[in-house]
């Protein structure tokens, strides 16, 4: 157990959590060294969500909320950390929930949309078939899911696939914590956050913003601002932290 | 197969030997979350050996080679990445080397020994002895090996035990990519460099360096002007990467 005064102690149950996941196959190798990716950007965040990015969060239900067609892409890291916040954010936005994979088995489909039940998420099911213009097995998604969505929820998503779905004229809503990576600068919206900070930020905003508020913020993503808030906040953290 | 053109190329190959050796056990779950926390820093250091860190290694092999007792610590990412690197740089350093484990178990300890021999590295063997001011089984390592030593070139180390090590005066060295880090922070001297990188320019200045600049060297570290020059590369990076 992780004594709960520890400095470090979110950072530490977030990594003893992804690895007790993976021991069980729903979140793969490779998911392991992302997520410590993220946790140094992170650390160069100040390990806080940035008043850019709650405003981002806001836009981002706004997207939702005005989304004809809404989705929320799921990964097995996404599910393995915040399967309850997704549940939330599900019943506030009204989106579908379609498990996507980068490493994708059938074992691993199973195993994470079980997990994802069993935290009252609603996961669309069904036969999936190659409709997104990418090679390999990431072109899978559901015809009822992504393939329809208009506005898509994608935590935690590959440069590739962000840009295919964008390619199909879709808003992307990525949740990265690198504001240098292909997926932060090709998405519609980014939020550089940590994804349990950003998911409860997203959901209340959900419950507060009226219609036309919503309706205003949803047409104007100030998109590259929030990058270049997120990369002059590590600037001052590099410049700053240990002085 | 990754192709050996992909720009990634470096570091998806360094990423799916972690995952095989994490797969047999060498490399622990949390070593995959570490690698990539390590990832993203020399992202942001533009994935090369800046001048800085060069001259860090010019003084790193000038400590080696002035030492009375000089012991490189190997832990399992170390093992899996630069197994044959390692063995190079004790040729040329004449240092011994040491098996030492965040998470040590006998196992581990057997696996990670028998890799490094079968790249050719001489391993101190022994009854480890709880000699580090430290609680758990970090406090474990060899009276004749690191207890004994003078200096200490430990890649990748964790805070705690370098902080220990440096109680007990001697010289530690360490290849930390995060500058921000404890380790770094609290080594003697500090490379912040990837791994495969610095260990062959090490060994190559143990070649080449003669014993009065050596001398002359291993009295000068200038201790906390790498870490400064890291932190301003990575500002510089931030600003200007994708410019």
């Amino acid at each position: 157990m992780i004594p709960s005064d520890h400095p470090r102690y979110r950072s530490l149950v977030a990594r003893e959590r992804l690895a007790r996941y993976a021991a069980e196959g729903i979140v793969s190798l490779e998911g392991l060294s992302a997520h410590g990716r993220g946790e140094a950007f992170d650390y160069l965040l100040g390990e806080k969500t940035t008043e850019s990015a709650l405003f981002a969060e806001k836009i981002a239900s706004a997207l939702l909320l005005c989304a004809k067609s809404p989705v929320i892409s799921v990964n097995g890291n996404t599910a393995a950390l915040a399967a309850d916040l997704i549940k939330d954010l599900q019943e506030k936005s009204r989106a579908r929930v379609e498990v996507n994979l980068f490493h994708r088995t059938g074992e691993r489909m199973e195993k994470i949309t079980r997990l994802l039940n069993d935290h009252g998420v609603r996961v669309e099911t069904g036969n999936a078939e190659r409709l997104l213009p990418l090679s390999h097995d990431r072109a899978f998604c559901l015809r009822s899911g992504i393939f329809a969505a208009d506005v898509i929820l994608v935590p935690l998503e590959d440069g590739d696939r962000c840009q295919a779905l964008r390619g199909m004229g879709k808003t992307v809503i990525t949740i990265d914590l690198n504001p240098l990576s292909r997926t932060a600068r090709s998405a519609s919206l980014t939020i550089v956050d940590e994804l349990t900070r950003a998911l409860p930020n997203i959901t209340s905003f959900c419950s507060i913003l009226g219609r036309q508020e919503a309706e205003l913020l949803s047409i104007t993503v100030p998109g590259n601002r929030f990058l270049a808030d997120a990369r002059e906040q590590m600037k001052q953290v590099l410049s700053h932290a240990l002085d």
